[in-house]
């Protein structure tokens, strides 16, 4: 992939290798050949009928017999946000391993869902006792952290697939909603207000093009002495911790306004960013304007924009903003939620539209 | 990885690569710890107890405030059979789709559930949608033929990660033990006799040595050559279809026979083969013997293991060597249970033996 900028070939994350578009597309198709499976009899003569399936942030499932309990699972991994662990080594990998957990608790957290069990896969080409246990102990750390049982876990060694000192991984988690009740956005109404959480860099989203704007070549020696330099703006946190910051969990937080009854819908700020996420929790005929100035990006954020010449708009699909987790609440609980979450901040309102294809997101000239 | 055969440095799958012993003692040791994550509280306060965790071939998870109800969850990957895959692509990646879903059906079949769920992840460099409907394909048939809802999945695109053409994909499924009773082998006594059912070819496992012991290369024109050419007694299949073959459910078959109740435990025979899996089932001071000459290994196996100049304790732990699946059940229903499935075979029987680490396993003179 041959990197371009300036105004003619503007640096986007296609041109770093990830088509979101291509992505969405497929993922439609997927979901829409999947919904065959949807409400067939299992082997016990059950029918079975996801309330919601692919492209929500976790797939619900009701139990067969029983008119109330609801699962939630989804499906995760972290991106190339392995490659720079693949760089820096020894913590980064543990760091790698609770980032796949908090992403997976906070997909189903954005249903509403509280967590029970984690199942991992680790691939790699030639097994690595060490960087297996760093790895799956950021997992176990993070499973402690989240109440969730590491119940089993997948480690292939896959000779040829995966270059020395590499590997892949993926995490499957199970949650379920209280009460067979998932917060799945459908009462949200115009007029309310969207509250973000900060994120702490980039979480697990948008590595392909940080790694192509700070100039990583696959180099050992090169690309760590790129990681070791100043982050500009950082308070001397360097690049490469700032880009290894932890993709964290929102679920002490949320829970805290879930018991209060004050959340109507969630987004999980990953792949896609705000304007990508935001409108999976809205009900047709909503959509969402951003406020961008009422946040800052921090650092990590501001300084990939401007070295890598972004355009807004590509700026806000590719990398979370600041921004990590968003609740969609009445206008008159906001004063409320800002009191109880200090970190938290107004980041947009919920508006009415006729027409989802002429949207103030993406196209909003804030971005 | 140079190949090396002779007497002095036999074909084995850990010069291919695959390090079983290894592995092994990572799986111990990630069990070891990941036992700190059962019966902790999680965030509603219940007190979670998994019934039994990493080791077996699914854990099993007593859901929160139900005395009965058990789910069985799995993770799972196909190896480097998608070696094999990107060589001769086009419905071979739905043959993988569906091999993976298999995979984890007998898996949690093996502890007697029925599935609920799956979820799947697919990384690849640079988003391929013609092999990614086609594996999804793979996936969606497998799932409508055991009663399975595809719930989820993750399409990750990670430039850098993964060769052009190439992919990993990993599935997670859940399922339920009837009743709460799982089938976990504490029933299972001496002189109980082992019954197996076919596999057709390796389904997912030993592809880093067949792959070695046919020669191929990387080279895509090279290789085709190679899974062109007719399989040795293999009444003119080639050894790319043989290869192919896919790793099929043995959920009709077992079914059958748990509505009977004779299946005191079952094995299914994953990385490991016989004597790696066959032990998994047994409760402690029990083991297996297994009488070879009462079933044949199959076109497939034997050539590898001739071509190969495999020892026998070797291939026995690399390929399956016929057999996928196995029943330990009461002396007294062998003749049933054979009359019933005419393509099961006494495999061995259930042995007590006063010290494990003494085994008539891989020890056998008869591997």
């Amino acid at each position: 992939m041959v990197a371009v900028t300036g105004r003619d070939n503007p640096r986007t994350y296609r041109a770093a290798g990830v088509d979101l578009d291509l992505a969405a597309d497929a993922v439609a198709r997927i979901a829409d050949r999947a919904r065959r499976t949807f409400g067939q009899p299992d082997g016990g003569g059950d029918a079975m009928s996801p309330a919601a399936g692919i492209g929500h942030f976790g797939g619900l499932f009701h139990l067969p017999g029983d008119p109330v309990r609801t699962l939630v699972a989804s499906a995760d991994g972290v991106g190339t946000k392995l490659k720079l662990a693949f760089v820096l080594g020894g913590e980064a990998h543990a760091g790698i391993g609770r980032d796949l957990v908090n992403h997976c608790v906070n997909d189903i957290l954005a249903l509403g869902a509280r967590p029970l069990f984690f199942l991992d896969y680790v691939a790699m080409g030639t097994l690595d006792a060490g960087t297996l246990d760093a790895v799956v102990g950021g997992m176990i750390d993070a499973c402690q952290a989240n109440g969730l049982v590491l119940l089993g876990g997948e480690t292939a060694e896959m000779p040829g697939m995966y270059a020395p000192g590499e590997y892949d991984l993926a995490g499957f988690i199970v949650g379920e909603v209280p009460g067979g009740r998932a917060i799945d956005g459908s009462a949200i109404e115009a007029g309310d207000v969207l509250v973000g959480l900060p994120s702490e860099g980039l979480h697990t989203n948008g590595y392909s093009l940080a790694r192509q704007i700070i100039g990583l070549d696959g180099d050992r020696e090169h690309d760590r002495a790129i990681l070791a330099a100043p982050l500009p703006g950082g308070d001397g946190l360097s690049l490469g911790a700032a880009l290894m910051a932890p993709h964290r969990s929102y679920a002490p937080e949320i829970r805290s306004l879930l018991d209060r009854g004050w959340i109507r819908g969630m987004a999980h700020v990953t792949g896609g960013g705000l304007p990508g996420n935001v409108p999976r929790m809205l009900p047709p005929g909503l959509n969402a304007t951003f406020e961008s100035h009422r946040w800052d990006a921090g650092p990590l954020c501001d300084y990939l924009v401007t070295a890598g010449e972004l355009a807004p708009g590509e700026a806000a699909r590719t990398f979370n903003m600041g921004i990590g987790f968003v609740v969609a609440v009445p206008a008159g609980v906001e004063s409320d939620i800002l009191a109880a979450l200090p970190t938290a901040r107004r980041i947009g309102r919920v508006v009415s539209t006729d027409d989802r294809t002429q949207t103030a997101i993406g196209g909003d000239p804030q971005w």
